[in-house]
């Protein structure tokens, strides 16, 4: 019987890509804030690419600047199967949200071109921008661009905090990158797989090791803009104030309460949240702030969602609540055929495992819609994630890269 | 009978001046963005020592950056009477907000430089640093500096949101002025005068032209830090979360439910509301605020003040709330003998008038306790103010410079 593919994954090789990585954009508190487009990430991109080259990868790049690194089949023509996630963080996230992907991916290629028999497909080890979405939101901004669920000409103008477009910041990426392969945006692919950390904690509580994905939970976000009047704080009594920031906290407690549920199971969530002019003596005249919601049933993200601008509107006050809806994702299940790939290599390499759906949203759901499409997930201490103290242990990580270099092989050798 | 100093004021003047001072920082709204300090408040300086040199007053100014533009009395080594306000505006001002106060008086020196008689005293047209406390806070730095109420010491670290030092911005002014002269910090004064608009209704709705302001309102101000655990937006579920801004918006709740009364004359404000790391998909790890609380009685905002402490951590649900106290300054009277001065100035030029209480801070709060000290308001339209919409009448401008030069004259020539 030949050797597995997994048995030439090197787990000392993926650890120490992992925290070569995180040296990109790495804070004082052991995190990383390595923002979309940012200086920090295309040196990590330069990195990657410089990494991938020693053993044989091309890089190559899109107009979205979605990164591929491509270890080249038996079939070149034959549509890729993808296989990655995005190196992009939040503003103080961790070293391994995304990251773990793209490298437990870069480690499945190596393993597999270190391998006998070279796979029939092409496999493309990529690494999709934008999907944290903090520095330019909405985020999976390179994955809905590469499926067309969201077009080049909507995506540029989206602006920073610091009035910086998406359009100068790819410019900027991509002129980095000159030396690599140009790539059209959408090419047609074989298949996607995403390993990724799990950001909750029901591995580590099952005490599994592989975590096959059985969809991702629906998602809808809302932007809310408070319009008060500034005035005076010393000198204008209560009943002369249309205060902004009263009236947001009154429409955030009517939110929280309308969305509070006994069984816990709606992630509801006011991330972003800012006052103008923002000044201790002047009663505020604006706020605005951001809406997260999440849930895995279809019918409770639409109800509950249809429901924010009418609480908005009844605990305004004397201000006018305006609420625009960024985005609208379903529920989605991935396809059965892709998630047995998953468990059949586990149960081949012995690893303990369990479904599960997940609470956050990745490129794989875009990808869904046009490919067959599969995540793993592997455990991440106490289910701390977009925080500098996410964590992994280098068992689990290498288990990780072993399920996702027999998936990958298996795949892209039929 | 010889003619009346306040006959001399030239309400055209005034007017341009009042117009061309807004140019420096003016913004498109029509109102100002002059910060203490800034670029647009060194230039806004310049022109304000170039105009008062063309009539012959001579520009000072001392380490805090006060600004002093001198009319020589018959005899200079007596304490000078100062007659000003401030020039720095909140970061969406208006036009009148302190400019009218140092622009007035210099109308109203200009108008005593051109009466027959010059004064037994100087009269020094004063601009203190940093009023408004919004880019360094708190305010009213350079008369606490000019009163020993704070330590330059104290002030030098002070650091705007950009991390800039009071220490550097006041180098960078000093730097620009290096012809002027230096004074020492708090030298001996006679008295001080303020005109200032109302930033209130009280005139407007008595139909009343002048305000003899019978004293300051008590000032406390806090910083509230709320600390919780950043975590992941669509994978924590609600009682696995130390949401700060759920936190915060509880103790924001619970204060102005503490703080409201019946009568509206408690001045409770949060004006300044940051949230960490203030993105939209991670729940926020730490929250801060201002708290801003006035009020006439010296008991009411000692009890109220000493409330917030525990109002905080009583509601601080899952995070933990720490409360500093910033400011306490008690309210206070100006003397009687001031008062009656602008009342007898009133009454000689037919000036329909009211007392009134300061709802507002001013340097004036801080000369009182060094040197007998009055102010003079005059209305300001809808009592809008700390607003790029704030707006006052010329006719009203040139009847509290003319009170203002009658009550200077008065207390400068005994």
């Amino acid at each position: 019987m030949p050797a597995r593919v997994s048995d030439q994954i090197n787990g000392d090789r993926l650890w120490q890509s992992l925290m070569d990585l995180a040296k990109f954009g790495a804070t004082a508190k052991g995190g990383v804030c390595r923002l979309a487009l940012s200086k920090e990430e295309i040196e990590a991109r330069a990195a990657l690419a410089a990494w991938a080259k020693r053993f044989g990868l091309k890089p190559s790049v899109d107009p979205a600047a979605n990164l591929f690194l491509t270890l080249e089949g038996r079939e070149p023509r034959l549509p890729p199967l993808l296989i990655g996630s995005h190196i992009d963080s939040q503003p103080t996230g961790g070293k391994f949200d995304g990251a773990y992907g793209v490298l437990a991916a870069l480690e499945a290629v190596h393993a597999i071109s270190e391998h006998a028999e070279p796979p029939r497909r092409s496999i493309e080890v990529v690494a999709w921008m934008n999907e944290e979405g903090s520095r330019f939101a909405p985020g999976l901004m390179g994955s809905a661009a590469f499926t067309g669920r969201r077009s080049l000409a909507d995506i540029l103008p989206v602006k920073d905090r610091a009035g910086c477009t998406v359009e100068s910041a790819l410019a900027a990426v991509l002129d980095a990158e000159q030396d690599l392969t140009r790539r059209p945006l959408g090419f047609p692919v074989a298949g996607f797989l995403e390993a990724h950390i799990e950001q909750g904690v029901r591995l580590q509580e099952a005490g599994c090791t592989v975590g096959v994905v059985t969809g991702i939970q629906g998602k809808r976000t809302f932007r809310v803009d408070i319009v008060g009047e500034e005035s005076h704080a010393g000198a204008t009594p209560r009943r002369g104030r249309r205060d902004a920031l009263t009236s947001a906290v009154a429409v955030v407690d009517a939110l929280q309460r309308a969305m509070w549920d006994d069984a816990d199971t709606v992630r509801f969530t006011i991330g972003l949240f800012e006052v103008t002019p923002n000044a201790p003596s002047v009663v505020p005249g604006k706020v605005h702030f951001s809406i997260d919601l999440r849930h895995d049933s279809g019918d409770v993200i639409e109800q509950l969602g249809n429901m924010i601008p009418s609480i908005c509107e009844a605990a305004q006050g004397r201000c006018t609540a305006v609420v625009r809806e960024l985005l609208y994702d379903a529920p989605l299940q991935f396809p059965e055929n892709m998630r047995s790939r998953i468990t059949g290599a586990a149960e081949r390499l012995g690893m303990s495992q369990m479904r599960l759906q997940s609470p956050a949203g990745h490129d794989a759901r875009y990808l869904h819609y046009v490919c067959p499409t599969a995540m793993i997930f592997i455990p991440c201490k106490d289910g701390i994630s977009h925080n500098e103290a996410e964590s992994i242990t280098p068992v689990d990580a290498t288990a990780g890269a072993r399920i996702l270099a027999e998936t990958a092989f298996e795949l892209a050798s039929e």
